[in-house]
């Protein structure tokens, strides 16, 4: 049985404390830090059989106990929470993004490398049940070699413009969940990215220097082509959908619904909308990842999504900022 | 915070530990009974915090502390236990069926109504997400007055010859619950009804005594009919649909599939087939039926599906057995 | 090149007309009777380069360039009509239904057979696109052993109730179509049928003495069951769906819709409505039949439907209304 | 009734012969030129009643009675021929493409310019039921105003190389009709065109100086931007989606298929493959736009697609080649 640490217990913190609870085997919830004890984290510490219940993150760092840590923490304290575990000899499970910035992402790089212990990041929708089961269509070689991949990752409301300067922008903030999936879904590196950005949903975000709408054209190092369109805004719903073509044909999945219900009337054929909150299109997508995170630390495997794949994803939203800036293609090869 | 103590621990009454602990506000599991403690019923109180692990479920009924009784134990048991711990005071949630005899149905019926606690069956379907779906739209008057429901049900597999004995016969078994559905969905009870059986998946069923294809026909009290369709055998999946006409138009749902990835190739346009085993298809269905339970407890609310649910369901099932043999339409007059 | 008498240019003989002319080989319409020429059926002709246009329906049998006729005349002529162009050596296509009544379906077997013409009857939903792919999955055994056949068929808006009495009523209107296509699917007679309805659409209706809704089951002799649903009115459009279930899978049709389009808004995701018109749901199936029948002449194949068919389903038919009138399970037996 | 010659009986000339034939109102075909009378284009011109067949087209320009032409000769006479008949007075309906150079396609503008009579191009997929369904779905504003078109369009076969060096390329001759459906859909003209290509089909194609597999990114003038993929080979068939997304919603079409059949078995849940050929999924679109031509003349109505419209798709498809060749994006401004 691996001992859990869980620093930081608001939303996503949750998330996983529930995740493990009722479905990740060898796994037992020893202690949670949250700056704010709440009634809420009280109760899921008691069912949880939590023996640790802290405001000081460093108590689960210093507990001898404790194998390893999920980082659920504000996003600036990533980088140095997850330097300092991995100091403290805990394996590490850090919600995404590790950082905003390269500097940060590199000194977490040097502790990993230092450390040789296992560091995952939080990119759940490598774990969810659609995109899983398109990249295993394609690694299967079920569509042959790999000619193109579509991605459509659309949000279902907008952020206040109030966020977006610390969001760090679209491309930064959406895109790069989208430029990873193309990794992921393609098995190759990318070569060149040409962007365009639009402000058509929210003017406000336009004023606060950021973009709403995005198209994103990839040149992947495979010779395959692939496509990403972001909008801040879909007033139907959290729209995820992604689509890879080959030479012996194409694979495509759609959204989660709540029901498959489908009503028939004098007005048209209505089916449900796709989930609405990104928690719940991908809640077994947290627990899956994390149950794999558990897999690597028994068994010492690789983790499925690391640091390095971090980084990489990073560059690229980066890579496609400047070339929605600059109006020209951008080449990896400037970044490396 | 409702006490709960779990009778049986076999792999319906591991579904609700596992359910309560991950998602059922105000459900604590104080105890679990059951008669051989496994090392996975051992780490499942050990992850709910179960004070009391016991092999006797009596045990649990004389425990002051516990509030509610879940009674998962196997189908022979249920109506005994059931009196047993209405009369020590507990809330009741009981596994289907109560039993396959109208006797003990109607004992624990006194029992209930002497007892004044609530009793809630475990027509787990009535939860499904697609279920709920149709029933709200139906009860919220979007197709109209109810001029038609159709159910389709078919098992994945067979059971063995061997099962059909002890499981009452396709129409008490399996049929059971679409009769069930019938009722929920129209809001009517039912008139009449008339059924065939033919024996075309396995014959050592029919050996046994009983069919293994059926469909159903029945008159509506509101005037309105109803189709039924069963098979013990679907080869492409757990096939559970269902379908309401009304006067303003229809709903429809359909199956659940592990994904929505659809593979096109030169071989044709191909989807995921259908969960393949009920406990996958119901899991969410199994924790929303224990929630409403606590729901109904805490609140004093009638549970929403109750005792005599049970029992019209199962003189219907008898109705449909009847006719099948006798080869004519049945009144339900005659069980009244 | 059959030269063709088209007897009758209303709204089916129209679609003949332009069908024959746009693709059907080996046929030219040589002569087209109607009792009024309107400027429509002159333009028609005009268009298919018919050498005759006239008033008197014999002028065409007697006409001893003219192979075959397709009667399109009103339904109580068919039969007279029928018995006629057969003296007169000329091969039939005769619109459903032949006749309401056995003894005028008999004396047109009676001259079908002394004739050694060919009859064909335009059942035309077996020359649908949908159900022939669907008789066609079956008869290639793509789904092994059938085992159910299920029918929904909703029409969708009801007749005048002043036009039920000379319709034969509901199951000889409407449910006939199904009862063939049970047949078709299924390939395999019918034993037994037991069938309900109810006035649910428009009292009217029932005031006539009909019923508007209706659902039928099916015992086949072949140990299969069959479902058949029908409403007069469906208020989302004409729906025609069918389902067949085997030993080996399931395969079902749905509608056709004018377009793909599906429009995703905040208030769901709606999908066009089936065609509302039987013929523009149809209007391919009327060509392809008498495509068929053509080759059927030429290549002196048997007639892909019969005049036994047609008295076929007759039976079924009659055998349904009276099921309904004395709730009880009729045996073909009875008609036989 | 308009009287209409059709100049070239190939492939697309018959399909527009049949198709005035069985439903364009107040055309009749006067005349038909073809290098080759072939027994078919005889049939052909029989089955229409027409008057004249002959060789030579210039005897249909000169024929007094004929009001329009219909030129569906080679791809290199189209623009020649369109100048000729329009000096001879007949409006035009002309084939795609007028011309794969700019030269020609202004002497054709001049012509029409000229004239005063109605030409119209033959981009057949504006009057596909499914592009018309979305183009009528944005044009009333039910997706508000628009955010993003997305485009997919794969052949089902590739050509031979030989093909390659006429076709003017994949841009050109592929393209082209995404780039005018993208002007369509979006009513907005396209500022700057981004385009890149790949060889991943056919190795011949690119030692033919092609790409068989591209991506492109528009950004429009009003902001909105858009996206096409093209394959020159989708072995599941012929692949033609849209998508349009706006501030309300987004609304999206997909393939046409043989059937709605739908077969279940152990292997998976298998629909039918688009159709195969592009004649087959467009018919109805080529007899649809020679009845808007007709009406346009009768009604003095504009043409639904000019000249004007295929200057634009071929400047487009001319900005999308030199992006990809130079590997940078290309103004529109550059070609005006």
């Amino acid at each position: 049985m691996l001992q859990i640490g869980v620093i930081g217990a608001g939303r996503i913190g949750q998330v996983h404390i529930r995740g493990i609870c009722s479905g990740v085997p060898h796994a037992h919830i020893r202690g949670i830090a949250a700056p704010h004890i709440t009634e809420t984290v009280e109760a899921l510490a008691n069912n949880a059989g939590a023996e640790v219940l802290t405001q000081d993150f460093r108590a689960l760092l210093r507990d001898p106990k404790i194998d390893a840590v999920l980082i659920c923490s504000p996003t600036d304290t990533h980088a140095d929470i997850s330097v300092e575990a991995l100091a403290a000899g805990k394996h590490v499970f850090c919600e995404k993004p590790v950082d905003l910035g390269l500097v940060k992402i590199q000194t977490v790089i040097d502790a990993v490398e230092a450390s040789g212990l296992k560091y995952q990041v939080g990119f759940n929708r490598r774990f969810d049940h659609n995109f899983q089961a398109l990249r295993r269509t394609v690694a299967d070689g079920r569509i042959g070699q790999v000619h193109m991949v579509k991605i459509c990752s659309r949000d279902s409301e907008p952020p206040t413009a109030r966020f977006i300067p610390s969001s760090g922008g679209l491309f930064l903030d959406m895109s790069v969940h989208d430029l990873d999936m193309a990794r992921y879904l393609s098995g190759s590196e990318v070569d060149e990215v040409y962007a365009a950005g639009s402000v058509l949903v929210d003017e406000a975000i336009g004023r606060a220097g950021d973009v709403d709408t995005a198209a994103i054209l990839l040149k992947l190092r495979s010779g395959a082509l692939a496509l990403i369109d972001n909008s801040r805004q879909a007033v139907y719903g959290y729209d995820q959908r992604a689509e890879v073509f080959g030479s012996l044909g194409c694979v495509s999945i759609g959204n989660d619904a709540p029901s498959t219900a489908v009503l028939s009337t004098a007005a048209g054929i209505t089916a449900e909308k796709p989930l609405w909150f990104f928690l719940e299109r991908y809640l077994p997508a947290f627990q899956e990842e994390v149950r794999q995170f558990i897999d690597a630390i028994e068994n010492d495997y690789p983790v499925p999504v690391g640091i390095q794949d971090a980084r990489e994803a990073t560059l690229l939203a980066m890579a496609c900022a400047r070339s929605a800036r600059e109006g020209r293609p951008v080449s990896m090869a400037e970044f490396r």
